[in-house]
């Protein structure tokens, strides 16, 4: 089977979307939030069935690890209870995506990071997510400022409870920014690749995954800027005085295929061992329309995998093996449907 | 001949780095720097002997583009004053180990950018460097704050007096940031390679080079993540409505060859037009040792250029041609000199 690591509800409810708009416009009135609005199933069927299941189809890509709208996630507005109304708003919007459609999505939440608030405060909704909602995963941003960079680095005990949580829970996160208020930065264009790079870098220069051994991390966007450089991180890493980034980093990172065209799937293959690497999309996320070059989607990665020919044995680590190996919790309810 | 782009004064002789310690301790007691130390040219000699000069020549590159170390402009310490007795120090050595190798050095200089201080306060330098000290270019720091992104992006219109100068005196910039006090982000192993990535996505979103189709950036270290990620800035090109990246951006746009193993160099020289690179190693700079994988320096990208076996007219664009394009006062040196 095909799993694609890295959805998000992009095309969610105009009306999910709206209560955002007034819950923000209430916060800054200083009233209370409107009730959040009904939504019917027809509703959400209407916002996947000619976006994301289609292209899933066309694709032919089985399941697809679904989270919130990342640009959204807005984790600089407001304060900590804004954070927590909307990430529960919307993780229980990616819920019932996964209950009308239990074969083609699985859930990843977004967690109410808020700037200056303890990560210890996120960890109930990562619970209740897991716990109660069958969450596999969650989506952890290291600069919750939006682009300011005013948080510790990933590395700092400040993070460890969530990490506690996510060993004993058995569930990675990706590392993946939000929205930017800061105007040197486009979120999609540079915040995103800035972000997974300065994680990578964070990590290197760390013994994190001595004390936490189990915790895994997953770096979309092919990695940012590190598969390219990766002479300048093993070189980096040999100046530091610190072990290789395959031995210090990789045990525990992975990264996903969401890079936009042939040669960089080439490199991403040719540099990083295959056990490291998830397939993933990001479909419909920041690059929608048709490359002119190719006359196909630049974000369907399926073709730039193919492309590559790999051996099946490397093949199906990408495309299943490595998931489920990363996401216990997603093998296991794969399994109980009797997909083995 | 072969012209490395992207050389820093890294080894500068002690007696140099020690008053710049004074100048920063004297700032912080709000007292005045001690004088800028006597150094004889036989220590700048051997500054450059057993170091820059001979690595050039085991390398075979005939000539480097030098300038002040770049982690060591730290324009986010001090103030305007501070700033400007740095760069005018800087630039002086800059200058006089030009002078004492007139035909392995040429000059560009450091700028005296200090956060929050007009950009205009800095062209008095830069005409300085130009005119009086036969410098070919500066570097420009995107980000003088030191990894807190405070200044407008490159493409506002606060900028335009830099950019004025630039194209009267026929330079072009290197955007090259500096050290960071952010703990977020390490300067070689991320600060350099965000900044590269968000100086092209700003620039690929502005009509800069319509307001000035004269200016000229290289942006270093082979781009940032934007080569790997090509297909990526394509396709935003598309979903924002603007011209590709070819159209707007890479009229006036060069990447170096800073990537420190043969894969990324392959990818760069794939994707990215070879009018649009500049022969570059950083040598003596980020990374220093040698690669296991291969027993030669990770920063001798000769070895990887050398290995693409590009056609002659490509290799002299790269090596050379592409340079004296780009630095006509280099060039003019050059032909003054007789090579044509």
């Amino acid at each position: 089977m095909i799993i694609d690591c890295h959805g998000h509800y992009t095309t969610a409810p105009a009306a999910h979307t709206a209560w955002r708009e007034a819950q923000q416009a209430a916060f800054r009135a200083g009233e209370r939030p409107p009730p959040y609005p009904a939504i019917s199933d027809d509703e959400i069927r209407a916002s996947v069935e000619d976006s994301q299941l289609r292209l899933m189809a066309e694709r032919g890509i089985d399941l697809t690890v679904f989270s919130p709208r990342a640009s959204a996630m807005g984790h600089h507005f407001g304060d900590e209870a804004v954070s927590a109304a909307w990430a529960r708003a919307c993780n229980d919007l990616i819920a019932r995506v996964a209950g009308l459609y239990p074969d083609r999505f699985i859930g990843v939440c977004q967690l109410p990071q808020s700037p200056g608030v303890p990560i210890a405060n996120s960890v109930a909704e990562l619970r209740r997510c897991v716990n109660e909602l069958g969450f596999v995963g969650c989506n952890l941003n290291p600069d919750p400022s939006g682009g300011h960079w005013t948080s510790p680095p990933l590395t700092d005990p400040a993070w460890f409870p969530l990490y506690e949580a996510m060993v004993e829970l058995d569930v990675p996160a990706m590392v993946h920014v939000s929205a930017v208020t800061n105007p040197s930065f486009h979120a999609t264009g540079s915040h995103y690749l800035n972000a997974d790079t300065t994680a990578f870098m964070q990590l290197l220069e760390s013994d994190l995954f001595e004390t936490f051994p189990g915790l895994r991390l997953i770096i979309p966007h092919g990695g940012g800027a590190v598969p390219y450089h990766w002479g300048r991180f093993r070189g980096l890493a040999d100046m530091l005085g610190r072990r290789s980034p395959a031995e210090a980093v990789m045990g525990n990172v992975l990264f996903d295929t969401c890079v936009y065209h042939q040669p960089g799937i080439d490199l991403l293959f040719d540099v990083i061992d295959v056990g490291n690497l998830l397939f993933g999309s990001e479909m419909v996320g920041a690059v929608r329309g048709i490359d002119p070059l190719t006359g196909h989607h630049f974000d369907d990665t399926r073709r730039y995998v193919d492309a590559l020919l790999l051996a099946p044995g490397d093949r199906v680590k990408v495309y299943e093996r490595n998931a489920r190996r990363v996401y216990p919790r997603l093998d296991a309810a794969l399994s109980r449907r009797g997909i083995c």
